[in-house]
C-alpha cells in the first residue's frame, strides 16, 4: 500500500507532485481527511474552508509547477495576514476581520505555488491573553505549546506538512519540541514579517515547521536566505553543549533530551564538549523581559486606545508599563544584547561548529491554561541567530521532547546543513511518532 | 478678521475646537477650500474624498472631545494603511487596493479623535521607483523632497495642519526642510509602525509634521512617548554644531541655515561649540547603505516573486543584491551602528544638551525627477535617536531651508522641550512663509 499523502514529509510530497505521481488535490484531500478525523480533539484550526482548499488545489494541478513548494498546503498562524481568510489574532477585537492581503511570508510561498489550507489557533496576538484551544496531539490533556499552538499541533498531528509560526520569546521552537516536529527560526530580519502582527520589533521573528530538515531547507530556498554550503559530516563536528544560564529551570524531559542528543552525536563521532557562556550572557534573560515589555507597550497602544475593554489585561499592562521599565533600563538592555551578539558569533569557528541547547524545560505541561515556559528560548531569540528545533526522544510523561541547534547570525544555510547531518542521529523516534499517532 | 482656520497651527486649531470657538467642520472645510485652490499646482494628495471628510467632521462635532487631537485633520502618506482609503504605495501593484484596517499610528490618532483627511503622494514604497507628482509649494518647478513628498507639501502649503511621514534614509526630515515645516522623527521603535510599509526594519521610522513644536508635542502625547521634562532656556543651553562626516556635500542654502541657526542661538545666550564625532562615525553612512539595501532585499521579495514586471528596477536590484553585500558586511554594519549608539548617547550630558546639524544639503533641488539627497539624515536615522526638523531661513534660490536638532535615544520629551525653546530663535521666517504662500 502506498503511503497516505498526509503522512509524507513536505519534501516527499513535493517530489511526488513534481513527478506527477500525486496531484495537489490528492494531498489536500488527504490532509482534510486527517483533519476531519482528528479536529474534534486537536482543535488546531481557527478557520479552514475545505471546499475552497480543494478548489485551489485543483487550480494548482492545472498550472505548470512554480517549483518545489508547488501544491504544498500550509497552516498559517492566525496573527499572520492571508488574502483569503480573516486574521483574528485570537482577539475579540478582530473577530472575523479580513484584510485581503497576504503577509510577506505568505505572499512568498503562495507565489512559489503553495496553498494556504487555513488559519491555526494562537495565543492572543501571539503575546499574552487568551490561549489557543488546541491540544497536544500526543495527549489532549496537555498543551501543544504556544503561542504557535495550532501550527505546531497541526504539523505534529500530520494534518498539514508545513506551517508558519512566530517567535518573540519561545513561541516557535517550544511547540516544535512539544509536538515532535522540526522548526526553523531564521536569523532575525532575513525573512520579512510585514503583515505579521507586531509585538516586539527587536524580537519578533517568523518561522516555519516541517517534518524533517529537508522540509525546512526547501522553504528557506524560496526565501533566498540560504547560500550553498559545503556538505557536513557528524564525524569531527564540533558541538558545544550549552546548558545556558537558566539551567536551574530544566526538568527531567529536557535533561534527558539534551543528554541523549549529546551522547548520540558523540557516539556518531562528533566532538561534543560543554560550552560556558561569558558572564554578561546571564543578563540576557532580563534584557529580553525589558525589551519585550517596553516594545509591547508601543505595539498594543492602538488597541488600548480604541478597544480597551476587549484587550487582555497582560497587554494593557505593557502599555501601562506596570513593570516600570525606564528608558535607561531599556537602552541598557539593547546595549547588552548588541554587545553580546558579536561575542557569540565569534565563538563559532575552528573550535565550535554548532551549539546544542534545550528547546524547552521538558515535555509539554498538563493543562491548556499554560503553553509552557520560554525560558530556554528567549536568550537565543534576542541573539538573532538561526535556531533549528529537532525532535529527540520521548520523556518520562510519554510526550516528545526536542533540542535546539544554534548558529551565528546569518549562517542559516550552514546551520541547516549541520542540522541535516545531525537530525538522523539526534532524532531516534520518527517511527515511534508515526506509531503513536497513526496507530 | 479672524484667522482662516486652515492657517492655524494644529495647537491653535485644537485650542479653538476645545473652546468650541471653531467646529471641526469649519476647520475641515477651510482645509478643503485651500486644497481646492492649490491642488492643481501642488498635487499633494493621492486620494481625498471631501464629502467623506465633511461627514466625519460633523460626526466629530457631535461627540464629546477625545482630547487635544479631537477634530484635527491629517494627511497620511500612502505607504500607511488607513481603514477608509486605499493604500497604493504609489505602485501599480497596489493600485486601488484597500486593506480596511488602520496602521498603528493612524489608529492611535483616530482613537484620539483625529480625522483622516486623505492619502498623500509618496515615492514608490517610500523607497525607490516612481516619484510623487507633488511640487514644492514655494516653487512648483522644485521637488517638495521625499519620500514623504505629499505630506511635506500639504502641511507646508497650509492644506492640512498635521501629516504622517516615514523615514528610512531622510524621507521625513528632508521634506520638513524643503517645505518650511516642523517634523519629528521619534526614537526608533517608540511608535509602532505596524501597517506602515516596511523597507528596512532597522531604519524605518514613522514621523509627523506640524507647523510648530507645540504641534509635534501634542501628537507625541497621544503616543505616550514623552515624560514630563523640566522647562528649557536657550540661555546657557549647550549646543554642539555637528557638520557631520559628509560636510563635503553641503550647499550654500544648507551652510547658510546651519550658520544662521548657530549664530541666532549664540546671540540668544546658548553656548554654541563645534562638535566632532569620533572616527567610527565616518563609516555610518556606508553602514546605512549596507543595511537599507540588504534588508530591502527581504522586504521586496513578495512583490519580486508575485509581480516582478511591475516592481521598480531599483527595488528588484535590492532583491538581486546587485551591490553584492555579504552577510559579513551586513553584520559589520549592524555591529558598527550598535557600538556607535551608546557612544553618541554618552556624549550628551554636562557639556552637551543638543546637537545642531543640517537637515538637507540645501534648498529643494529643481525638477521632480529627484527628491534631493538624504546624505545628511542617514546617519541620524541609523543612530535611532529623536530628530526635530525646524525651519530656519530662505536660501539663495528663495526656498526654505531647515536644520535638525538631535538628542540621545529615548530622550524625545527632553528634545522637544529643547526644540520648543530654540524654535522661536532659529525660525525667523514664519511670517515670511505666510506672506509667500497666502499672498
Amino acid at each position: 500500500m502506498e503511503t497516505e499523502p498526509a503522512r509524507m514529509t513536505a519534501a516527499e510530497a513535493s517530489a511526488a507532485i513534481q513527478a506527477r505521481k500525486m496531484s495537489c488535490e490528492e494531498l489536500v484531500r488527504s490532509c482534510l481527511t486527517r483533519i476531519a478525523s482528528r479536529d474534534a480533539v486537536v482543535k488546531a484550526w481557527l478557520r479552514l474552508d475545505p471546499e475552497h482548499a480543494i478548489r485551489r488545489a485543483r487550480e494548482a494541478d492545472k498550472l505548470p509547477s512554480k517549483g518545489p513548494l508547488h501544491g504544498l498546503p500550509w497552516g498559517v498562524k492566525d496573527v499572520i495576514d492571508t488574502a483569503d481568510y480573516p486574521t483574528t489574532q485570537n482577539s475579540p477585537i478582530y473577530d472575523g476581520f479580513q484584510v485581503g492581503r497576504d503577509a510577506a511570508p505568505v505572499a512568498v510561498v503562495r507565489g512559489s505555488g503553495s496553498l494556504i489550507l487555513g488559519k491555526t489557533d494562537t495565543v492572543e496576538f501571539a503575546s499574552h491573553g487568551r490561549k489557543a484551544v488546541s491540544t497536544n496531539p500526543y495527549n489532549p490533556a496537555h498543551t501543544p505549546g504556544g503561542s504557535s499552538s495550532g501550527s505546531g499541533a497541526a504539523v505534529g498531528d500530520w494534518q498539514v506538512p508545513l506551517a508558519f509560526g512566530t517567535q518573540t520569546g519561545g513561541s516557535h521552537i517550544r511547540p516544535a519540541s512539544f509536538n515532535g516536529i522540526y522548526g526553523l527560526k531564521p536569523s532575525w530580519n532575513r525573512v520579512s514579517r510585514e503583515g505579521v502582527r507586531m509585538s516586539s520589533m527587536t524580537l519578533d521573528t517568523i518561522g516555519w515547521y516541517g517534518r524533517c530538515v529537508e522540509d525546512l531547507i526547501m522553504v528557506g530556498e524560496a526565501f533566498r536566505i540560504f547560500r550553498s554550503s559545503a556538505p557536513v559530516e557528524v564525524k569531527g563536528l564540533r558541538v558545544g553543549v550549552c546548558r545556558s544560564p537558566v539551567w536551574r529551570e530544566i526538568e527531567a524531559g529536557g535533561e534527558l533530551a539534551l543528554s541523549t542528543a549529546a551522547k548520540r552525536l558523540a557516539d556518531a563521532g562528533a566532538i561534543v564538549e560543554d560550552l560556558e557562556l561569558p558572564d554578561p550572557f546571564s543578563w540576557l534573560h532580563d534584557a529580553h523581559t525589558a525589551i519585550s515589555n517596553s516594545e509591547g507597550g508601543a505595539s498594543f497602544l492602538p488597541e488600548y486606545v480604541n478597544a480597551h475593554a476587549l484587550l487582555a489585561q497582560g497587554l494593557r499592562d505593557k502599555v501601562d508599563n506596570v513593570l516600570q521599565i525606564t528608558s535607561q533600563q531599556l537602552l541598557e538592555a539593547y546595549a547588552l544584547a548588541d554587545s553580546c551578539r558579536p561575542v557569540l558569533d565569534r565563538m563559532f569557528g575552528p573550535s565550535l561548529d554548532v551549539i546544542l541547547t534545550p528547546s524547552s524545560p521538558g515535555e509539554a505541561p498538563e493543562g491548556l491554561h499554560t503553553t509552557g515556559d520560554a525560558v530556554f528560548n528567549k536568550m537565543w531569540t534576542l541573539m538573532h541567530g538561526p535556531n533549528v528545533g529537532i525532535p529527540c526522544c520521548f520523556g518520562p510523561k510519554g510526550l516528545p521532547v526536542g533540542v535546539t541547534l544554534v548558529g551565528p547570525q546569518m549562517s542559516d544555510g550552514r546551520l541547516l546543513a549541520i542540522a541535516a547531518a545531525c537530525a538522523p542521529v539526534i532524532d531516534a523516534a520518527p517511527e515511534e511518532r508515526v506509531r503513536r499517532l497513526w496507530g
